[in-house]
């Protein structure tokens, strides 16, 4: 019954051909639910480094730095940030790591606000940014205020009065929480920290390329997140980040490098800032990175944001009704939002002993992942996952409880 | 007369066969003298990447990260540590960009001497590296100290007396400077400035691959170095770093992400620095780049680094001979060390129209590069460098500065 309705819907769904469009993966897959941690290969990417290799690199050799890839963080970053983030050109570049960029952004943005003294964020953002955070404020002897949302709600701009002030520097937040996929309000917030003469960085990684964004009209001050979950940029393909128009005047981060300066192959005497968000450049850039990049930004932008946003609701309800079904009876609760359009892409389905299940799962084929506490993530990436593929990973978790309990 | 010296020479090389380990290129390309800028693709690497993107990516999917990717910044460190820079295990791992590097390393050479408020670097030192200490020194208020060494000479242990002293922090050198390809005395260096109880960070992106570095008997302190030159990368290729066993276990750089934290997947709460030189890492590894570097690697190791300086050595030899023979008597000077054992594998030929003889050399198929303010580059690179090059390169300058002159 709920196998022939997956199979409807995957007949009806608009995106369902995109999947070809990827490497297919062998027999040993049963069913891929991680996608929301590392996509696909994308078939055009695993062409476009061929390409890369056999001429740019081993032809052109040198040349190709100049005719083609020192435009590329800049070049890639606008094609990312007009279609997926939308951003008005010039305002994003692909480059560096997810971390390497928050810490450029988090430091520039408390550069910013001399004389404040604290730096806000929340105890459920993802790991490597509350490090980051940690290690900012140690260094710049700033107080750091943990805001404790419900873990399993969003961010609301209600939450976040006890902890914004006169002091507030900086506020940083995930746009949709790795753990619960909560999604916070992004327009709110950053309307609630510009109130307080403060300034917002905001965390895309599990937003962008699976829920609309929509940066400049938030008046988000900066952005970062990464290229390999929904964007299937592959496996630490270079992070991106924005720097609004309306600070990249007065934007400096600490990592001058040569690729950030003005005239760089000028490689004269003394620092100079590159003109508008190239100086958030740093080093020499990552270019099969930043190809792959290109590729899977230009899959996303041709399905369509709002289509992908849709498919990607219609899984997860899918996921949760299946869930409510076969699996709240066996002691699984939902560790995400209940309501589609308070989460992004994937649900978390908590059980004491899901650690686990996740891993007897993932040994039988249906690839999923665990995240401590106690979270079994169904990541539904919507150009790559089947309506089918839920059914399958839900029973095979049924039988499995049912088996161990 | 040289062109058949040249080609005995080939014909003696037992490095001669390595050429055959890369891809080819096409007609376009007379000579590659630019090797020291950007390595030609081996053919492994091409294979390597294809692999990497249909197997590990494609078919193991996220599973690829436990099986082998997450490994890789350390084991990949290690197998260029040991061998190339003769390093015992555990010191070096392959991550972020040179630029990102230095500046933790430099960060957290300054934090090892705290009270110190003196940087030391030279004036003729790579841009990224003069522009990441400027940033360095203005952002901790301490005083940059600039050593203006000969452009054509090197480093000397002599030539710092006037800038060490009780107040240095941290000194920072090229092992071969990017310009003239001077070797600075890495061992007596390091040991000058340790007389004065200060930490050295060596940049090796012009010596690693291309002549012996040999960091612990050196008792240096830190290195980086990058990997698209000598050690054939590919563009962008992620940098290496080394920080040495005596130093490691106060080692605190300010980048904290979770690819540093001790047993990263736990997620929790507080930064805790991983052991040993994986408290260096910050986000999440460049997969393709570090199965890129690890193949380059793997060619340097197999060509042994010894035979490959004896090749480069002879290599620039005759490119200085052609240069004195043909080049001087049309007002080119030589802008590196006469002597080979003071100079790495790329030799500098100086002339006052040297920019656009450069680029008239690019376009007849011969690559080189230009450095301000007057030098034409020709790089050296024993395993793709034949001897035969050297001769149709200087002929061709010949011809086009006698043309505008």
């Amino acid at each position: 019954m709920t196998r022939r309705l997956a199979r409807q819907l995957d007949e009806q769904d608009p995106l369902a051909d995109y999947l070809d469009r990827f490497l297919p993966g062998d027999d040993s897959v049963r069913a891929y639910l991680d996608g929301n941690s590392l996509g696909r290969p994308p078939k055009a990417t695993v062409a476009a480094i061929e390409d890369c290799l056999h001429k740019q690199w081993g032809t052109r050799l040198i040349r190709s730095w100049t005719e083609e890839w020192l435009a590329l963080p800049t070049v890639v970053g606008d094609e990312l940030g007009t279609t997926v983030l939308r951003a008005a050109p010039g305002q994003t570049v692909v480059a560096d790591s997810t971390t390497v960029c928050l810490y450029k952004l988090l430091r520039a943005a408390c550069a910013l606000r001399p004389g404040r003294t604290e730096i806000v964020t929340d105890v459920h953002n993802f790991p490597t940014d509350r490090y980051v955070v940690e290690g900012i404020a140690s260094e710049l002897g700033m107080t750091l205020r943990w805001l404790e949302p419900p873990i399993r709600g969003g961010i609301t701009p209600e939450l976040l009065a006890p902890v914004l002030g006169a002091q507030t520097a900086v506020v940083t937040f995930s746009h949709v929480a790795y753990q619960s996929a909560a999604i916070a309000d992004m327009a709110g917030i950053t309307a609630r920290v510009h109130d307080v003469g403060a300034l917002v960085v905001w965390d895309l990684c599990h937003s962008a390329g699976a829920i609309p964004v929509d940066l400049d009209t938030a008046r988000a001050d900066f952005a970062v997140g990464c290229t390999y979950k929904y964007l299937n940029g592959g496996p630490g393909a270079p992070a991106f980040l924005y720097v609004n128009h309306a600070v990249q005047e007065r934007f400096h981060q600490p990592i001058q490098g040569w690729i950030g300066r003005a005239d760089p192959f000028a490689m004269a005497q003394g620092y100079l800032p590159a003109p508008g968000v190239s100086r958030a450049l740093s080093g020499t850039p990552n270019v099969l990175g930043l190809i792959a990049v290109r590729e899977g930004v230009r899959l996303v932008t041709e399905a369509g944001i709002e289509r992908i946003r849709a498919k990607g609701i219609a899984l997860t309800e899918l996921a949760v009704r299946l869930t409510e079904q076969h699996l709240a009876p066996l002691g699984f609760t939902l560790g995400s939002p209940r309501r589609a359009e308070d989460r992004g892409n994937h649900i978390t389905i908590c059980h004491p002993n899901g650690k686990a299940l996740a891993e007897q799962l993932t040994a039988a084929g249906i690839l999923v992942d665990f995240r401590e506490p106690d979270g079994i993530r169904f990541g539904c990436s919507p150009l790559t996952t089947r309506f089918s593929d839920l059914p399958v990973a839900v029973e095979a978790l049924a039988d499995l409880a049912s088996a161990t309990g």
